[in-house]
């Protein structure tokens, strides 16, 4: 479910009208299997008639297709560098499910220390004077990476430890409040108490299982 | 250094000159440092004396930035397609050196499910009346793809098993014949006898490690 807002704060930073599918993943639509036979997984856009998977290939086509409000600048260097980073939140992100579902004290500080890693990188490396990556206006790194902290942060709650700490992260931490500040983003945040429940639920369910 | 290829055979399809320069992994450079600071991985391409890295990123570059020869489709849903099963070749493919430095029954199986079920999605769902992703020239997704099912080729005759077996995935050797026929590649695939050679050793230091 994280990954479908990428594309919802997306077509709503774009102004774009869609029709939203609720789909039940435990129950999968035949909708679902016949348009992501590969991975059979949200979020996936319909657009005329054809299927198109994976958020942040969503969001490439998204900005391709209705170019207002740009996602990605217009300079190939630039594009590169929001792609680099946009990758870096697909593959490093994996590390906070891996904390969720982390057992044991091995587990859970291995989980921890790729997550303090991952977070220094794009301290130190990934954030620069502008305030998003796309200048004013929020792009596809921030899409692709708030998401990432957004639920990093329920997934602290739930777990009661606290990795992304303001003093030693200053700059993510303006970050996500600036982006958080976004009228979109704001409007159409998921519900906390709703994330927090689902995630402690299912915390519960995974040491229950153990 | 697989993942070098993408670049070199990109760069050679489309015509483009470069300069290599030979990176010593074991003894990193400052150049590789001071460009690629967060992953320190080559391949990195300089251009303008500008970074770009990860190489599915240097290829949407080098096709943004050189557009005769196209790597990806006009067609923003064909292009999402593309996309896609690049995608799927960077985030399967690594299954393969799961399987190289698997060590024990269990490891050993685990990785060769995981193979055998990327190669069925992309002999099933991936290749279709076309000769190539981009119809009869080379595109994104047969770089992404030939780097993983090349050296997976060569890690099999390393480790003495064979997974993409010609008759259980007619399509797929199809593919990979029709792709290594093409001049470019023919002419700048890497020696198959060093190949060979650096894979058994690795896995022998890999063994004597055990």
């Amino acid at each position: 479910i994280p990954f479908l807002y990428r594309v919802i704060w997306a077509l709503k930073s774009k102004g774009i009208e869609y029709e939203y599918i609720e789909e039940d993943l435990s129950n999968k639509s035949e909708l679902l299997l016949k348009y992501n036979p590969v991975h059979k997984k949200i979020p996936m856009l319909l657009h005329n008639g054809k299927p198109v998977a994976e958020s942040m290939i969503i969001l490439e086509y998204i900005d391709e297709t209705w170019p207002e409000h740009p996602l990605l600048p217009k300079d190939a260097q630039e594009r590169a560098t929001a792609r680099f980073w946009a990758k870096f939140a697909e593959d490093k992100g994996i590390c906070v499910w891996k904390f969720f579902h982390s057992r044991g004290e091995e587990q859970e500080e291995e989980a921890k220390k790729e997550i303090l890693e991952m977070l220094r990188s794009r301290e130190e490396h990934g954030l620069g004077e502008k305030k998003f990556l796309g200048g004013d206006t929020i792009g596809l790194v921030d899409l692709a990476f708030f998401v990432v902290a957004h639920w990093l942060g329920v997934i602290e709650d739930a777990r009661g430890v606290k990795l992304l700490e303001a003093q030693k992260f200053p700059r993510l931490d303006a970050w996500i409040h600036d982006f958080k500040e976004v009228g979109v983003i704001k409007e159409n945040l998921p519900d906390p108490e709703k994330m927090f429940a689902f995630f402690k639920r299912k915390r519960e369910m995974i040491l229950a299982s153990a």
